[in-house]
């Protein structure tokens, strides 16, 4: 099967078999990441740039990681003060970016299209590390990729995604992927916390953590991003945790051996319980992150194969 | 062709024959990094320090890709904050990186001369990447490089430097790398914003754009450095645009063929109309960002060539 | 003889033999690091991640040149603001870093005992960059491999340390590895900053430095941790300097060819006279760094030959 993109923009553009080769080829690379000798040559002679308009230390190090095991020379720049605040606009600083030849840049914008309008721009392969409320294509791949190794499979399962889902990037590209792979989606949350008509997309929504839980194969929680709520209704933590923290009692609705997910950071007591979190029965939040830099290498890999086959049929 | 220096302070001490021997050996890199295997080894088993004590992505960027892709340990140290917080000084802080034994140090500095009293106190090879209102040499090396491709040459040609040049060590850079090589040239802006007296460096001062760009080559805008204005005359941006503002009427009165560069973060509608900027038959902006890693991949490589030849004589 | 540890916690945990084989190593790495080629193979294959809670550019700058030339995979992780702002733990935090798989992990706390905490939670080696007022074991490690290559040996002799010992790690460290390799330690300081009761642990208190110095090998002068005295008697800089800085009349009671250190960064004026600290014949000040880059690569080294053994060994 073959990889078709020139980009990694969002889960939209992938088809079924897109993510089916990404993730068979991540598969080798968490085998590796595993050994005493993680390092690889896939990215020999390229050059990674890692461009975060909003901080993350957890994304940016899991890019930052995949690319140099890969053999790739990478640099990362921080984009917060520098050029922004001598005025240079976003085209401006990625022409003079793709002046230095990098083979490929990872972006991190608040901006929903950002990455997209500046993938027009350069030469280069481009992966979205997140852009406003807009996708982030390499969490949900993580997400599918955790999800296939622990269930054994990536379709017809039923998954509840639970929490912030208006304001989530995380729930915007896991529901599209999810929806893909023909999974039985369920989105669970307070009415100002998920989107209208969601139902179109094949969505059955739920207020109530008991019923939307019922029998579910995956309970995937999200973060409360109180950073992106601008002005509107935002739920005292305590009163969230009741209704939509995720305790025992409400788990126990779920299937005898659903996983708990979540993307992380957590806030422990807001979103889930501890106790939860910590178990390795049923959390699989750490095999997130590890699936996490492997997703990413495949993901580079594949861009660059054709990325050299282009130049090398251009040449 | 020799290139006879131990470090890059300055252009002042650079005779015409190493800056063709650096801008040869820059051509060659051009096109390495050009290519798919964009990685070489002429600095493998050295190690690059970039300080900075001013902010500056966009030429650590260049300087840390140059030296990455020809195989450098490369280290960036964010002087700012740490050190100097600690009440350290200047000298103490570069015998204690010192005797890290770096071979390449590459430091941008707010004081005019801080980079050659470093290299008066360090072992390695010196880059001096920035220092006061002193030397900006890669920048006026990258110039030359951009100018010499696209003119097919680098003396008498004929070439605008316009904008305020009282506070640009780029400009400074630039006056005398052009004049050792024998060119014609113009200096434009308000009396405010030049120093008196360049005419006894061969330069011709012109306070009106139309004048000053009749038939030249090259045009060379600068940047406003508002932040180096202390307390003297700062003029309003749209004033400042009307008069010394490259646009299509001003650009008219130059040469047919003649480029326009500017040294970047470019402030459109300042300094220069976007359009401008943007017509790929006039402005080499971009290419100045491409020159700029290929010069210093060609500065990094020549002076490590004669640290290894200095050490084995010492030897 | 053997290395016998899985991390490099403290010095407490380490025998006399693990303190000889490392400086063994490290003076073999001097070797490397004063060459041309600079570069091993060491740490090839392997990932090293620098996690630095406290801002230390010296010492993180240390260990990544160290890891760089022994070629293993390096990244700095800034962690004051991102992740502990958005409320992670330093357990969760610790967890998140695992599941990315690095084989070595340095870390920098300013809490006494989260570096032990976070080593039992995680996979990988685990090396203690400086953790609060507890232990700062390569600062140890590498002044005593400078005594070592200045006296010709590492044991009986008589050696002072000066000034704030009760906020430092450094001393802490310090005397306890000084006291395994039976040398006879003297502190000396006003009694707010000697902590009561030290003479238990062998050491003779002086709150004179004229007593104090009388005859020593090695004066190890500390930094004013003014930054750790929260709350407590806080000297004046010229008092101070008065009483405990070295000046050659202080220096004058030492042996003749008793060497001086400090860690650094140095107050000068403070705690030392700036002439003394720049007589090459009696400050070994800068070679205190070198040696920190040797000694890093040794115990890195060291504890990563351990770490492929046990996973051979599990295997």
């Amino acid at each position: 099967m073959a990889f078709t993109q020139d980009h990694l923009l969002g889960i939209e553009k992938l088809g079924p078999d897109d993510i089916t080769t990404l993730l068979d080829l991540a598969d080798d690379y968490v085998a590796l990441n595993r050994s005493d000798n993680k390092h690889g040559d896939a990215l020999q002679g390229l050059t990674q740039v890692n461009m975060f308009f909003e901080n993350s230390t957890r994304t940016q190090s899991s890019f930052e990681l995949a690319g140099r095991r890969l053999g790739a020379d990478v640099m990362n720049m921080s984009m917060q003060a520098s050029s922004i605040k001598k005025g240079e606009t976003l085209i401006d600083t990625a022409l003079t970016l793709n002046a230095m030849r990098p083979d490929l840049l990872v972006v991190r914008h608040p901006h929903s299209g950002a990455v997209d309008l500046l993938a027009q721009k350069v030469n280069c392969a481009v992966l979205n590390a997140g852009d406003g409320r807009h996708e982030h294509p390499t969490q949900a791949l993580l997400d599918a990729l955790t999800i296939r190794r622990a269930k054994g499979r990536l379709h017809r399962l039923s998954i509840a995604i639970c929490g912030d889902i208006a304001h989530s990037r995380v729930a915007r590209s896991n529901i599209i992927l999810l929806g893909k792979m023909e999974n039985r989606l369920r989105l669970i949350g307070p009415p100002t916390l998920v989107p209208s008509g969601m139902e179109e997309f094949g969505c059955e929504v739920y207020e109530d953590m008991e019923d939307g839980l019922r029998d579910v194969d995956v309970v995937m929680m999200l973060r409360l991003q109180k950073e992106r709520m601008d002005g509107g209704f935002i739920p005292s933590e305590r009163e969230y945790y009741h209704r939509y923290g995720l305790d025992a009692e409400k788990l126990a609705f779920a299937k005898d051996d659903a996983i708990v997910m979540h993307p992380g950071p957590m806030n422990r007591g807001v979103e889930i319980d501890g106790t939860i979190a910590d178990d390795i029965n049923r959390s699989v939040i750490q095999e997130q992150v590890e699936m996490g830099v492997a997703v990413r290498m495949a993901a580079m890999d594949l861009l660059a194969r054709n990325l050299r086959a282009r130049r090398a049929a251009a040449a």
